[in-house]
């Protein structure tokens, strides 16, 4: 046995069964390895940035890590974007980086650079094998890292002579780092305030947002009157008929504070509501002034616990937990729009997962998906474009037997179109829906806010050239033409 | 006058002209304020390793850096491995990353990231403006840093508030710090050694390829019968007809070592010649044993100088520089192959650019290429694929007088091949052809090579399934599928 083939054997031990990847000549005897370990699923895909959304779109549905294998510094840093996205998703992920032969190094070959350097604003764990012996008992650790809670991107950093000298085995499944349990006290004191008839938000995340976890926030709910709120992109949601619903943030920051004006207090379970995007003159922080914050449950911690011992502690009551009614829309006529699409898309069969980057599209999507069939949500946590059509690919390899949608911006699709070959080649049951309006949309709608803007605090450069003639008027149609005017999607 | 306008006017003063931007909403006013600057001609590319390349090859070429705009950290990401490429290429670029206003970062929004981490093992110089005040000067010294030589990739970050605050004024351009002359007493030294009678060899680099460098090179041949080399991916060779010969060292280890034989010393321009991987029982380390290796020049210093006073130095001699004759090959017949496309590139007229990511197309290429008519090479220096369609738009707007020709590898083109819609859209005379194998061919040279090792050893796994039923065969049918079979090309 090869350090190769014990990384392997290792992984599927630990539970790891696909490894989407983009090998290079470093990584040859990785991918030779395969041919002894035919648990392991191996999945080619043409670029990096795909390897690493694919295992977000696996790690979100699955709730295990898949593995990556990409090719050096360079290959890791084409799948940074996506790897940004998983660790705003909290997605366990096995990020393997092959690497030149530990003796190779000193000679800084072209492909050489600071691996650790690209992996650490990404990865809450990072090591780098030391010798083929090693690579075993590396790779448990590296599982059980991504495994912790809420999971996280662990990255294994292995040398080429790792791979290919001799190991001795491989190693078995370390024990799992559970989240920690929210003590009884907590509830207490979470249930005394949700009885103090302040206007009360529950801001729900990770596993509160499924599953056990969202029936008890629904049973929360009832017994409180609390609202239930979501982050704008909650990376794993499940919506849709059926399911308690839960209100979603708005995306820009005047709709936040509008959303939360009436809320006392409100419960985290990370990070409190925060616009996007800074602008001048409106608020980052947008939690109303005088409102009390508290933790129900830190991201390491189990939500989903704390959630059901809160409405176990609130009592009895009469009241059952709301549920969202099936209404499907009509099916649409006319000029194709934005809501047209999505009520064509809200037809979707039950259990589907939408990998979703609708971008300015999901407000027609997600309005109109409201009340469709029950169906599990994954958006672009991260912000980072470029991640839906590897979502779904994940996504589809984690759950066979479920249909995924993948509503798409052209923007976006343009930066991962590459998923698509992979899809077909893997047979996958994705059905991909592009939004091709040909346009950055939300950045004409950023542009023209942007020169309001300027217009209006006497800074505007638009002003001088306002008269036909000027100068400028050339470039500035040139620079119009960068972002293009945006139809209705 | 605000932060956006003064970086933008500023840059214009230090002769950066063209900027490749994938704005965001982080950057709108940025973007805005293009319209105020019509110096500066703004360049949309689809995605952030399309931008960073296209400066790469903006910057071999015009010799001088262009601008990038990106997108936060994640942006950024999308950027870096052809940032990696320019690096190895001392390519001057500056390259600018938008960020969140200083006061959002406190709020971790989801685009927040670590910019400067991942930044770092690509730049040489990196900055964080505070203030829009300070955003003029230290654009002017992000310039300075690029253009230092040899050239680097300087990264100014700069968060939106810096961009839409009022500002006092752009700067003007600060000086060059230009390369240090090479010291008489050292070309005194070299000049010694090149008359002892040892089997030499010259490893040029930088301005030593092209224009007056070369010629010199060319001279201190003639008069010295030296051999002259260069790197197998020198960022910017003049090459083809007229021009003095430079031998480019070989791909392959096993190649290197029998190349450079006979070579008793060694000059080298930056660093000695290494294989680009390693492999189990092979040199990485290619100078022969016993050679004796010098620096001529270092990076920063001025190696074309060093070999004019080289030439000088050794005296008149009768002797002319060897030139390459034109011989171009017959027009091809009968079936499509590698060596069938070289022999129609080659009647590419005089002066064009090859933006070349050829791969293993290259070894035909280069040599039916050899006695083409002038042309300049620009080769993938840095090894990380996807940078030859973005470097072929960078090059035709660096020099919109010259053919430029980019032959691609079709896995390397699947990376980047977002460049496609700026070349139609800046109306660009770049003639791309891509290689179609449908195939990582060099990886199935590379996988074959790993396999016959493991058969020699004793230690392959293919052995034990050889054997027809075999429950690995499955897997490793589908492992092979992965490389696929590759055709002549």
């Amino acid at each position: 046995m090869n350090g190769a083939q014990s990384l392997l054997q290792t992984l599927v031990n630990c539970d790891v069964e696909v490894c989407f990847g983009n090998p290079g000549t470093s990584e040859m005897h990785f991918v030779a390895a395969l041919d002894s370990v035919p648990q392991m699923r191996s999945v080619l895909c043409l670029f990096e940035g795909v390897v690493t959304g694919a295992a977000d779109g696996y790690g979100r549905v699955a709730g295990k890590p898949a593995a990556t294998l990409l090719h050096l510094g360079p290959g890791l840093a084409n799948g940074l974007a996506n790897l940004h996205n998983a660790r705003r998703a909290s997605t366990p992920l096995v990020n393997i980086v092959g690497d030149h032969a530990t003796y190779h190094l000193q000679y800084d070959a072209p492909l050489t650079s600071d691996i650790v350097g690209f992996a650490r604003p990404v990865s809450a764990w990072i090591h780098e094998s030391k010798s083929a012996d090693a690579v075993a008992a590396d790779a448990a650790r590296a599982v059980q890292a991504a495994r912790s809670a809420p999971g996280c991107v662990s990255t294994l950093i292995l040398p080429a002579d790792t791979a290919w000298n001799e190991a001795q085995r491989a190693e078995q499944k370390l024990p799992d780092l559970l989240p920690t349990p929210v003590s009884s006290a907590a509830v207490d004191a979470a249930a005394r305030l949700l009885s103090n008839g302040r206007k009360t938000a529950l801001l729900l995340r990770g596993a509160a947002l499924y599953g056990a976890g969202l029936e008890a926030a629904g049973r929360v709910q009832a017994k409180t009157g609390a609202r239930l709120l979501c982050d704008t992109f909650a990376p794993h949601a499940e919506l849709g008929a059926g399911r308690v619903p839960v209100e979603r943030i708005p995306y820009f920051a005047e709709q936040i504070v509008d959303f939360l004006k009436e809320i006392e207090q409100i419960f985290v379970g990370a990070k409190p509501p925060v616009s996007f995007f800074a602008y001048p003159g409106k608020p980052s922080w947008c939690v109303p002034e005088g409102s009390h914050l508290s933790y129900l449950a830190h991201a390491h911690q189990d939500g989903a616990q704390a959630l059901a011992a809160l409405a176990e502690h609130a009592g009895r009551s009469s009241r059952s937990p709301v549920r969202i009614p099936l209404q499907l829309p009509e099916l649409p006529g006319g000029p194709l729009t934005a809501l047209g699409v999505a009520q064509v898309i809200a037809m979707t069969p039950d259990n589907a997962i939408f990998a979703d980057e609708s971008a300015t599209a999901s407000f027609a999507l997600l309005s109109t998906m409201a009340r469709a069939r029950p169906h599990t949500h994954l958006p672009l946590t991260g912000g980072s474009i470029g991640q839906g059509l590897p979502l779904a690919v994940g996504a589809a390899l984690a759950a066979p037997g479920r249909k995924v949608i993948c509503p798409h911006g052209d923007g976006g699709a343009a930066y991962t179109m590459q998923a698509l070959w992979t899809m077909a080649r893997e047979k996958l049951d994705v059905t991909t829906v592009i939004y091709a309006n040909r346009s950055y949309a939300i950045l004409n709608i950023e542009l023209r806010a942007c020169r309001r803007d300027r217009q209006r605090s006497g800074r505007n450069v638009d002003a001088r050239s306002a008269q036909p003639g000027n100068e400028l008027d050339e470039n500035r149609r040139r620079s119009r033409r960068r972002v293009q005017p945006c139809d209705d999607m």
